[in-house]
């Protein structure tokens, strides 16, 4: 079970980098919820999933896996997230936590992070 | 309640290395509960959570906040904790997961980690 969570990490994470948000959402159950930032009104289902990232499409990302953590059905993970841009890069580093089914889908993620984690690096 | 949640973190974790464990289920919500590691027996009320602790008692160990991250309310954190013993240390770096009520109570904690993320440094 751990082999295979930290491996649906890794492609979700390879997936966002690529803006892929149909990708992304087939690697979490039907019914599947996303509350990101915490706070935020959760969204459920593979439709309102798709729609959130499909917010990544056309961006220039990079992601970093920094730290993962798995236990029982539940992953948490510090992930760096680098956007380039014109004026240079936004670089945010959340820590996400994962719930899994027996089938390996994604059944919640949490994703933790606030404002002031975002950091700007202009362009030298 | 941002600044409040680090606060109580950073509490609890000065109050892991001192192994006070009826002032750390001081932090929690009476009815609150405690999954460390996920997938193991949920403990709930102060006085199970004030005896899950009781097992740092008498333990010569340090704690060390890695990164934390807050949203909503939620903290998700990585951190170090240290045990020395006759033969060297102990270390584990895990990352929890609390939620925390409007009084800032602890009102669930889970604890990501296996047994791989223990490492065992020998006696120099």
């Amino acid at each position: 079970m751990a082999e295979r969570i930290a491996q649906t990490v890794r492609t979700y994470l390879e997936r966002v980098a690529a803006g892929q948000a149909a990708q992304i959402a087939e690697l979490y159950a039907p019914d599947g919820t996303l509350e990101d930032p915490v706070g935020t009104e959760p969204k459920q289902g593979r439709e309102q999933i798709t729609e959130f990232y499909g917010a990544l499409s056309g961006l220039d990302i990079s992601t970093e896996l920094l730290t993962l953590r798995i236990a029982g059905d539940t992953a948490a993970f510090h992930f760096r997230v680098t956007t380039r841009h014109a004026g240079g890069a936004s670089v945010i580093e959340p820590i996400d936590v994962m719930t899994f089914d027996d089938a390996g889908l994604i059944t919640s993620m949490r994703a933790v992070w606030g404002p002031a984690d975002v950091r700007n690096e202009p362009k030298e």
